[in-house]
Formats: structure tokens, C-alpha cells, sequence
């Protein structure tokens, strides 16, 4: 009799998207058909779940459900979290371990972004070095579009970020219709885009206007630059244009926001005392506009990521086959890679699968290309556009609704049976 | 020979919406059908526009830009505006009615809330009393649902809240898929609702949930509470569920905001030097919460008046008829009245137009329902639900899109030529 096929763990890890539970879906959906997988897994909260051993049996879902997590944003189905393996906490990778065998676990497979094709890197290697069967696999994801190379060899773009564009795209659009409503009472509209360092989000609100028909600024956090500099560059569109639509990064340095930080050690700007686009809308104020009225702001803040009306359906597509590939590589034993989506290299928009080694995407980190952001530090170039473009697709995405709400996946608490010793993890004790 | 049609003037005032715009088009299309109206006018900015003689010639726009107004949100192609004309202010009165005899104008429709019937109701009493042959008439419009009384008799309901509390009902729905998935790090996340004294619109999140299902808490502006309270309240519900989403009006009392006021001495929330959502996350993440991580805030701000996605079909329809039936007010003569809706008298959700006396909404104002807010000040009753419930719709609004862009209503800028000298209105004055 041969022995029992191995179990699948997957989870997630990191800031959610609209189209995370696509690449869940994916992944499901494709290792069921794989005679080499047994029990698919969902990691309760990332690893965090798997430290716990809270493991939620994708398998025993309805597939109908599952089928729904294409249309149901962020990672409220599984869960997603911050917990950071680090390299002394060996008792936390000793659990992880136990709780693999314990289940008989065989395959690991991660959605996130860079920090998390660490932990997948982390996994893999420990696994290697102790002797221990298992296939530890990537799946991307991240709305700062921030995983691989400023070259796009390791990957194209992320999926999340297609979507967190178009809500840019469109969102500019909308309130280009207030702000030029509301103009003579409120002439100055600021939008605070995500993004703590790099330019991706708040670039794409470009993609709105291509032709820079708007009185739209935008600045990103690459770029260097004071308040004065924005106070004058928005009056000389207020004396141009009467009024003015400033989209600034959440990570634009102006000054101190009183911020948090999360486990990476990252800042989390939307629990800061202060936002930038509060501080920079107090100091138009405070300074003085060109023309009456008032400066206000806009912090949409996790409604970029958890949106789904906006979700580019190119990028439902691509989260969907990413995860398709994660559970290939993984039922073909290819251990230590990151599922990729490269763009063909011909006009007309397209996309490939492929893989590349866990350890590049876990220590390489892309950046904004200087060359894309204009000499006026306030836009970003016809270049970005171009390669932003065909992100955001063309259709809209159809939700279904039940009495006036949205139909959401409704995944059933089917949780593994717990069989090893209560355990808190390691950043978790006080 | 007869004389030539009395032309009309149609213009907005206050905050947009996202169906302002069909009350604009049902008013145009249908001023169009009636024999008796001549040239349509858009006062440019309201009666700002009145005032400076800017009138945008609607009766030459294309038919089918009018017609896409349908989808097309805000008020960003006729313009808004703050301006209150003042009772001893003569000289602007005096200008209203040059203005009016320079274009032959015999009609006027102003589209807005409780201050813009006041403003409709002094122009056409001012008319009234100087003998002059002019038909004034109102068309409600207000995401605050506050115009008219509390009985519903005046008007049972306001063009733009269905959309609003539709914005609400699926915000929340998504949000909880944020939190629930991001609850290990962000497990308190706040947003902040439109609605500076009045609790209709953050009412409306209850809409994502009238089974009483999620960790959900709403705060209304009606009701007196300290930070202390929702501290203790928030910190009961983590330790229940492990989060929580809490849904705060702009206007709830817990501290000073160093707030900025309109025109009608109206504070502007959204200019104020911080929000109350940013004030009660850095409260809760100061006092500390009853899990590990942070709160943090989303204020979407304007987005919920100026985003066409989440537009409630019911809203659209109502908003346009109500349009419509100021247009016929106007045409048969019936000076000093608003457009009116009401609902009616029977089970299945219905409605009715009618006429109601523009003093009696100039001078009344509505209420939220004491008896709609439960008693521990943090939830709307069911009975709320019931009334709100059928105002948010069914279906999706159908939004055209050009190569991933929204494709919006583009007006010619046609504008009347001036015939009378330059005119400062007096407010603007230095």
C-alpha cells in the first residue's frame, strides 16, 4: 500500500489585496486536481496559524465558496498577519515542524510579499538543512508592486497592484467631478495614497489622466521635497487652474507623523497620530491658498486594498493562474521557488508563468525608477504609464448581491483537530 | 406675434452627491419636452454663477453627454457652491434680477438642501414682492438625508442618501473582510462617516449587517459619549471577537478638532486640523487595547458623495423623476414649492412626487429618530433598517468605460454671452 498523499499547508502573510483570495483560489482549485495532494490546508492568520496549529480544511469547503473567493477582497476567509520568523527563535521553527508532521505535511505554500518569500525562504531552508521532506513554495503578492527587480526579471508586477491602480485611476476621475464641483468652496482636494517608500500607488492615479488634461499633482515618497515647495506648486495651479487635486504618498517625508510600527519594523502610517495628507492640507491652510476656500483631505487608507468593485479583472486573471503555477511547482516537488508573472516581450499586453529562486525575491527589493518620476518632482512620465496601463483591464467586475449586500465567500469553520501541545509563539510571550 | 419662452436657470448648491447629476438631467430633458421653456441655463457654481452672469447654455449640449449625466457623479459639470445670500445683502439681489431680465430668464430651479430652499425661497419671494413674473423652484438634494421633517411628511427621503447608504452598506462589508483578515495587527479599524450633526449616513453601515453578525459599533453625532466610554466598549468587543469595526460620524463630540467653517457657518470637517476617527485611534492606541496590535483609520471624506460605483439604482431613478417633476412645477407655474418624494402607504417599498412649500423645508430641519438609536448609544434599531433598507437597490450601476477609464459627461463650455458689467458678489468682497 503506498502512504497517504501529503498535506498542503497554505497561508498568508503581509497587507491583504482585492485579489489575494484569487491566488488562494488558484492555488485550492489546482492542487485539488494534483493526485499527489492530500488535505489542503489554510494556515489560520499565516504562520501565526501554523505556530498555533489552527489549520482551516480548505478541502471539506463547498467549492462553490471557494469559487466566491474570486469576487471576495482581502483575507478575511483565511487570514493574513505580520509575525516575523527570526533567525535565534528556534523553538518557533521546532513547532513549525512538529505541527507539519503532526499533519503530515509535505507542502508549504505562501502568499505575500517580500518579508514573506523570507519566512517561505526561511521554511525551506530549515526544512533542507534538518533532512526534512518538504516543498516550499512562493506566491506573490503585494499592492506596493515592491517584490523582485527594478529590471522586472524576476517578476513583472504583483497581482494587487493591477487592482490598487485602477482604484486610482478611477477614484482621480471621481473626484475630479467634486473638486471641480466644489471648487469654490473647497478648491484643494489631497488624497493620501498607500505605499510607505515606493511610488507605485500614487503614481497610478497618472492613469487617470493621461494627457494631463486635470490639475493633478502627484508626489511620491522618492522624491525629496518641503512643504514650501508644495505650497507654492499648488498655488501656481490654483492661480492657473482655480483649483487643484494633490495625490501625495502616505510615506511623503514632511514632516513627523507620530508613527507605529508594526513586527517587520515597519511604519504602519494608518495608525500614526498624524497623516501626511492631514499635516500637508493644516499647512495650505495655515499658509493660505491662492484663491478662496479651504484645502481638505481624503484618507481612504485599507479601501485601496479591500475594495473589490475596483479589482482589475487583468489582475483577477493573473492572481488566479499565479496560484494555478504555486500549486504545479509544488505537486512537481520544485521546492525553494516563487511562482513569477513575466510580460511577453512583444507589443500587445500579455503575460507568462514561470519561477524564480525564493532567496533573489526574498533579498532583492525593487524600486520606482528615478527615470519615472518628471524633473518637477510633482508627476510621473508617459514611460509608467505605459507600463502601468494595461494593468487596470477594461470590464468591471461582477458581484454577485443578496438583498441589497454583497455575496461574499462564507468559508465554514472546519478547523484540523489539534494534536500537539497548546503553544504561544515566540514574539507573542511577554 | 407671441413673445419669446421665458428662459430658465437651473443651478446647485452645497455638497454633491453621487446622483445630483440626474436630478440635473431629469429637470433638462424634461424642460426640453415643455413648449413654454425656452434656452436651459446652468448657473455656473450655483448662484455664484447667477450672480457673475456665468450661465452654461444646456439646451446646445449634446443629448447624449445630458443623457450621461445619468452615471456621471458630483457636480463637476454645471459646479456647486457655499454662497449665502443675505438678507440685507440688496445689492446681490438687485444683480439676480439683471441677470434675470438681461436672459429673459422666468424660471428658476435650484438643486440642493435645506439652505439652498432658503436661497430658492428668498429669490422667488424677492421676486414676489418686486412684481416680477418669475417661477422659483426647488429639487431636494442632500447625502444627509436632513432636509424636511421628522414625521417624513415634507419628504420621506433626500436624492443622494440611498447612494450614500448604499456606499456605507457595502464599505463595511468589505472592511470586515479587511479586519477580519488583518485583525492580528490592525484589530480595531474606525471609519469615519459623513454627516456633521445628523446620524442618517453613518447609520447606514448597519445596512452591511442586520443580523447583528459582525463586531460592529456605530457612533452617531446625536448622542453624547467620551472616549472613555468607546475605550471601554471597543476593548469589550476584542475581548469577544479579538477586533472590531467602528463607524463614527464626522461630527461626534469627543474634543476639539480645530475646525474650519463655510460660508453658512457650516464647520468643514474634512479641512479641520485633525479628524475624530484620527482622535479616537490615537485615544485607543494611547490607552491600549485588549489585544496585541493597533488601531487604525480610514476617512474616505468626499469619495462618498463622488463615487458613481456604489450609486444606489433606486437613488438614480428617484433622483432623476424628482428632476423631472420640478421641471413640471416650473412649467405649469407652481412658483414657491420643492419637488417633493414620498413614500407609499403600503408594505412594498414605493414612491410618489408631489410639491411641498419651499418655507416649510427652508425652515424646518429633520432629525434622526432618538428612538432609532439602541440605548447603549452604539447601533441603530431594526426599525431604522426598515426604513432604509429599500433606498439602497438591488443592482450594480452600469458604468461605461474607454480603454480603463471611466467615460464621464463632458460638457462644452457654451456659456451665455454677458450683457451686463463685471459684478463682484458681495461676500466676495474684500
Amino acid at each position: 500500500m503506498s502512504p497517504a498523499p501529503k498535506n498542503l499547508i497554505v497561508a498568508q502573510s503581509g497587507g491583504p489585496s482585492p485579489v489575494i483570495n484569487n491566488s488562494l483560489r488558484g492555488l485550492v482549485e489546482a492542487s485539488r486536481d494534483f493526485g499527489g495532494i492530500g488535505t489542503i490546508y489554510g494556515g489560520w492568520h499565516g504562520i501565526e496559524g501554523v505556530l498555533k496549529e489552527e489549520l482551516l480544511d480548505l478541502s471539506s469547503q463547498s467549492p462553490d465558496e471557494i469559487a466566491r473567493l474570486r469576487i471576495t477582497p482581502a483575507a478575511g476567509s483565511i487570514g493574513t498577519c505580520r509575525y516575523k520568523l527570526r533567525d535565534h527563535q528556534n523553538e518557533d521553527f521546532d513547532r513549525i515542524l512538529d505541527v507539519f508532521k503532526a499533519h503530515n505535511v509535505g507542502y508549504f505554500c505562501y502568499i505575500g510579499g517580500n518579508d514573506s518569500m523570507d519566512t517561505a525562504n526561511k521554511v525551506a531552508q530549515m526544512a533542507h538543512e534538518r533532512g526534512i521532506d518538504l516543498v516550499a513554495v512562493g506566491v506573490p503578492k503585494t499592492i506596493d508592486n515592491d517584490v523582485g527587480d527594478s529590471e522586472f526579471k524576476l517578476i513583472d508586477h504583483t497581482p494587487g497592484y493591477g487592482s490598487v491602480a485602477r482604484y486610482w485611476s478611477h477614484m482621480v476621475q471621481f473626484a475630479n467631478e467634486e473638486n471641480a464641483g466644489s471648487s469654490p468652496a473647497d478648491p484643494v482636494l489631497v488624497l493620501q495614497a498607500m505605499g510607505r517608500r515606493i511610488g507605485f500607488i500614487p503614481a497610478a492615479a497618472r492613469l487617470a489622466d493621461p494627457e494631463r488634461k486635470l490639475p493633478l499633482q502627484i508626489y511620491l515618497a522618492e522624491r525629496e521635497i518641503s512643504i514650501e515647495q508644495i505650497h507654492d506648486q499648488v498655488n501656481d495651479q490654483l492661480r492657473r487652474d482655480g483649483r487643484a487635486i494633490v495625490v501625495v504618498s502616505e510615506g511623503l517625508k514632511i514632516g513627523d507623523l507620530g508613527e507605529r510600527k508594526d513586527s517587520f519594523g515597519h511604519t504602519q502610517f494608518s495608525s500614526s497620530e498624524i497623516t501626511v495628507a492631514q499635516k500637508l492640507v493644516n499647512e495650505l491652510n495655515r499658509r493660505g491658498l491662492a484663491v478662496k476656500g479651504s484645502a481638505r483631505c481624503n484618507v481612504p487608507g485599507t479601501d485601496q486594498r479591500h475594495n473589490m468593485i475596483y479589482a482589475s479583472t487583468v489582475d483577477l486573471e493573473e492572481a488566479y493562474k499565479v496560484g494555478q503555477k504555486a500549486a504545479r511547482l509544488a505537486a512537481e516537488g520544485e521546492s525553494g521557488f516563487m511562482a513569477t508573472i513575466l510580460r511577453n516581450d512583444v507589443p500587445e499586453y500579455g503575460v507568462h508563468y514561470d519561477k524564480v529562486p525564493l532567496p533573489e525575491v526574498a533579498n532583492s527589493e525593487r524600486e520606482f525608477l528615478e527615470s519615472w518620476i518628471t524633473d518637477d518632482g510633482m508627476d510621473v512620465t508617459d514611460e509608467f504609464v505605459r507600463y502601468a496601463a494595461p494593468l487596470v483591464g477594461e470590464d468591471w467586475v461582477s458581484i454577485p448581491m443578496n438583498r441589497g449586500r454583497v455575496r461574499l465567500a462564507q468559508l465554514q469553520p472546519l478547523f484540523a483537530d489539534q494534536l500537539l501541545a497548546k503553544y504561544t509563539p515566540q514574539a507573542d510571550r511577554e
